[in-house]
């Protein structure tokens, strides 16, 4: 039986929303059928501003697109405040759910998604793109080698970009009724799943937040550091921060090996990215320099991250729905364990920096 | 008047007296007359090992060393435990103190040293090599540039080698009477050197050190890390680590620019050394992409950072000779900052890693 393409429907007409029109688009088994926006005109600009096919299904509400048969599955780049009532509206009808990151405000708000799909057994993806980079799968597989890079030891992660006035005044992820974790959510999303997935998602066994914050006048996070600590030793750190120049990195050293990246989240460019990786490094006779230098590696991206991150979703949808496939519970748990480290570091930020464990 | 160089006299034939031995001969004001060692068959070997003219006088005690007319200053790379005793035993014998780092166990100590120098005028001095590389200057020139970097917001270090068994049964860095400090006396050292010279040696409003503390059995700490805190919102984190591979990385984030360097300590090699700095980077449309990449900034260095070091120091101490200067106050300065800041930390960690103010 030839495979349909996914057919998504999109709630909201958000600027990532835009993005993840070509990366479905671009993907050769998804396609997008419905776009959705509480204003009916905004949902028809969104289709002609972004070259969709003329077919393309305006609604005037997110409900419609939940109640429209020929969406398969939806992407949902709302505010965070509103994932909790749309994801869970749309699992109940038996749509799969590409859900924006910050997942949720809260890992219990996750968790009742989290339910609603395993209810209806329909997939669950948070929209981290860079995971399904193929940088990431050579990364892994170098931070995997016990022989060259040994356990990991430390890591630490910077996120950040310089957000312009209008920015700060205006946009959702600095308003409280909307995206209340700010920095923490949009860029410590970030942060805290590169930690984790340097380690192999093993939880921390607490969390301490750095008594370095700052909130804007409405108590939103607009930059902020936290460290996380495992029983074994290994320690990662971590800020995210509005308020400064752009900076995805990520650093990893092992015993023997040591790993850096610094344009993680979103490569400098689409057809290919790197990172340096570096094994065995010695000093000199005296001290008087060191080798190898650590090697560049590249690695070529036939399709840009987020349209690679569309594709295997729908390739999982598409097991569900041809091979009655359970759904792949290795995307929710990712999820979790992040905003499980999002709520903890909140809550330490709350709690006057004190540890909170795991 | 032809300046003469200055004669250095070496007191132990530590491992790190070897480079220096060299470093002092490269150096073109510069000259090593006398080396003294408990043994006078070690000292008059280690002149043999290290191409010394054979005219250099070997000497069975330190105090030979600093009783020797001939000798102008001293390099000190005797382990930390003995540096107060004998860095002031030189200055109070008017000898010019070129002391290894850590400079001493505690600011106290360290501020007997300096008073010794400030009372006999003589140039104090610490081991602290990279801060004499060309690249440094350059660094500094770029981080000082309001329009590109603007201030800085966060400073990240680490500084780690993989330590054979030999190292953690034998060397005096795990030896709880000879280098207290461990690891984070020699390598943290460099991570609050390095975070205090990003931030113009402004002090910290304070230090906790974090939960991740390595220690042998005889106390003596193998890895720990700790952020500082400035009442601007700065934050600066570092690890340092006996157990982990060579790193020497330093990152800082400013608001408009951002900077890398991985070999600060020691550079791969001695002839240039590199960083990478970028400014104004943003991202494209859609964010798909950001620019600008970093640029590579690569620095010559026409002799080794350690016979810069030499040069540098032997500059001052001709100075204080032929134009009866005072001897430049920013070196000890520079070293002060660095020990207050070591000793905080270690405060911190005996404190149960709670913050310590300044």
């Amino acid at each position: 039986m030839a495979e349909h393409p996914i057919r998504f429907g999109i709630l909201g007409c958000a600027n990532i929303a835009r993005k993840l029109s070509r990366a479905i688009s671009l993907s050769p088994n998804a396609t997008v059928v419905a776009v959705g926006s509480r204003s009916l005109d905004k949902a028809q600009r969104f289709i002609a501003d972004n070259g969709l096919p003329p077919a393309t299904r305006a609604h005037g509400s997110y409900e419609a697109v939940l109640d429209d048969p020929a969406v398969d599955a939806v992407y949902v780049p709302l505010p965070t405040s509103l994932h909790e009532r749309w994801a869970v509206a749309a699992a109940e009808r038996g749509k799969h759910v590409l859900l924006e990151k910050p997942t949720a405000l809260s890992v219990a708000e996750l968790d009742r998604i989290l339910e609603a799909c395993a209810s209806t057994g329909v997939q669950f993806m948070d929209g981290t793109m860079w995971l399904h980079h193929p940088r990431t799968a050579r990364m892994k597989e170098l931070l995997s080698d016990a022989g060259r890079f040994g356990p990991p030891k430390v890591v630490h992660s910077s996120f950040s970009f310089l957000a312009s006035s209008e920015f700060l005044n205006k946009d959702i992820r600095t308003k409280p009724d909307l995206d209340s974790l700010g920095a923490l959510g949009d860029l410590g999303w970030y942060c805290i799943g590169a930690i984790l997935w340097a380690v192999g998602y093993e939880l921390p066994a607490f969390v301490t937040a750095l008594p370095a914050l700052h909130l804007n006048q409405a108590g939103v996070i607009l930059s902020c550091a936290s460290s996380f600590h495992w029983d074994d030793g290994k320690v990662a750190t971590f800020h995210c921060s509005f308020l400064s120049q752009v900076t995805m990195d990520l650093s990893v050293h092992g015993t023997m090996g040591s790993l850096q990246v610094e344009d993680l989240a979103i490569p400098y460019q689409e057809d290919s990215a790197s990172f340096e990786f570096n094994s065995g490094a010695h000093f000199a006779e005296l001290h008087i320099g060191w080798s190898p230098k650590p090697d560049k590696v590249t690695v070529a991206a036939d399709l840009p991250q987020e349209a690679l991150m569309v594709s295997e979703f729908a390739r999982l949808v598409q097991m569900i729905r041809s091979s009655h496939r359970r759904p792949d519970p290795k995307w929710p748990d990712i999820s979790r364990r992040t905003q499980l480290l999002v709520d903890a570091v909140k809550q330490s930020i709350e709690n006057n920096f004190k540890p909170v464990n795991l």
